[in-house]
């Protein structure tokens, strides 16, 4: 796993992800009492940077096995990215849910073009399923984050941060990444470390599913307890992976946690000062960019919003209680 | 008021004016029965392309017309356009707002840098303290909409969508555009007529606020009977002005009319698809491309989205109603 992957995913990326701009608002700055830069891949392809991987990921097989069909394992925002991506290269996609995945989540994945196969999810395995379906049927397993095509993918966000800010005369920030499984959060990483290294990686997690910075601090794999318990959904990956821990260790700094209520206002902030919608394990890199200043060193930030994928309820609820 | 102009404007604004994206998603393609893209000015610094108009005009004073300060009559889009835009400059700027404005819009104009004078519009008229303020204090009046540097600033907006959409590949479309007083209109539609020919702006109007589309089928500038009566306030202007309606007369289609309702509905859809925030005004485009797409004939059809700054309540009250 190195630069060289990353800028080689981001060839196969051209033209067919979105380049998202940086956005700001002097508003934002006032808040955080420094410069605020947000990368908002909530405005990419199926609403979340997981385009990106999938698209590398896919990108990069062969012919043969791209026809043969691909499979993932998800719910939520890496599901739909495989479908389209999928979708794009004229490939068949799996897409193994969890039978009480929400019915639009469902209906969108196979809007998508993936066919969907539903699992009890309080009686079955989804990795024996899926391993299981994907050898009956030939089928290239996507992993969500740990794996190098798919990081190399997520990386190619980390280009594009160096590129835009060096437009703007920035060299030098801390760049705040939501982390579940450290996809997103590594790619980056290895992306400054080649083009912009005074900026250095840091992922933000809820409070309660801290793995990544217990890791980090720890020098070792850390899990979380439990699996559920936020409205951070996207982001609840159970730890980092072997791929993707070594990649944070040596290249990232100490990770930051926010609370789910700092994610709504968050949410509400990127709404009213951005005119993006976040959802919420998507605005924790903002939220800590914003309510936790203090813990960040340098007098520029950038964050990145990973993600748009929140329902009108929810959303509705983060305007209720911070929006104006 | 020709191509040169905007061209002229388009590089005054490099590098300061956000360059937006365009923006796309299948399941809007399925709503419409066709291509749709759109361009998220809500994306623009200050939440709307009046940015754009207001940055043209203020970079094309001299320093002392600059440094002895500019003024602009508005209670929202525009105010903020040119606070911002003068504040860049380092230029004072004076607004004018009534004094029923709402506090935020108040608020947010001063902390763009600008000094708020208020008037009471019931009582006085702003043209006569404006210009008397003007005058008084020797401050350049930045127009809305009717002014050909404002116009030329709008333009750029058409220069943008010409050369993405020729990267996509796209050489034929019609473009539709929320229409106030007809400067983004005019200014893009001149764009268009010199970058990309075959691409048509049409005019988009709420119900009952349709002077420009009744003045282009009457051949002659026509008002709206009210001024107000639509949730839609950012564009309802009483007609289109002696320097717009030329342009709007020689070079775009015919008008188009939504509903208010039509309008949140695509603000629904703006937020569920494309993760952006529309206010109802900047929306009503992307309300005809997907609710009228029998009233459009070319396959693709591309929607502006000019601007975001819509407060909770009324956002939620969208999602209430159209958000899934």
């Amino acid at each position: 796993m190195n630069i060289d992957m990353i800028r080689a995913a981001d060839a196969r990326l051209a033209g067919r992800v979105r380049r998202t701009p940086l956005l700001s608002s002097p508003f934002l700055d006032d808040i955080a009492g420094k410069r605020v830069l947000v990368k908002p891949e909530c405005l990419q392809h199926t609403g979340s940077f997981k385009f990106r991987g999938a698209w590398s990921a896919i990108s990069n097989l062969t012919q043969e096995q791209g026809q043969s069909g691909v499979t993932a394992f998800s719910s939520g925002n890496h599901a739909q990215g495989v479908a389209y991506a999928a979708q794009q290269h004229g490939y068949p996609a799996v897409i193994l849910m969890p039978s009480d995945a929400p019915a639009l989540k469902i209906a969108n994945t196979k809007a998508l073009g993936a066919e969907v196969v539903l699992y009890d999810r309080h009686n079955e395995s989804r990795e024996d399923i899926g391993t299981q379906l994907a050898k009956d049927r030939n089928l290239t397993l996507i992993k969500p984050f740990d794996d190098p095509d798919v990081i190399a993918g997520q990386g190619s966000v980390g280009l594009e941060i160096a590129q835009q800010a060096a437009e703007m005369g920035i060299d030098s920030a801390e760049v705040l990444v939501p982390c579940g499984g450290g996809g997103l959060t590594g790619g980056i990483a290895l992306a400054l470390q080649a083009d912009a290294p005074h900026m250095r990686a840091r992922p933000v997690e809820p409070f309660g599913f801290d793995d990544v910075a217990r890791s980090l601090l720890a020098g070792e794999i850390k899990a979380n307890p439990t699996q559920s318990g936020s409205i951070c959904d996207a982001i609840l990956t159970v730890s980092p992976g072997p791929v993707t821990f070594p990649i944070l260790q040596s290249l990232c700094g100490p990770g930051l946690v926010v609370s789910d209520d700092d994610a709504l206002r968050a949410m509400a902030a990127a709404f009213t000062r951005l005119k993006v919608v976040a959802e919420p394990g998507g605005a924790v890199a903002l939220a800590a960019a914003l309510y936790q200043a203090e813990q960040i060193e340098n007098d520029t930030v950038i964050a990145v919003i990973s993600g748009g994928n929140v329902d009108a309820n929810l959303f509705s609820e983060a305007l209720g209680k911070y929006g104006i």
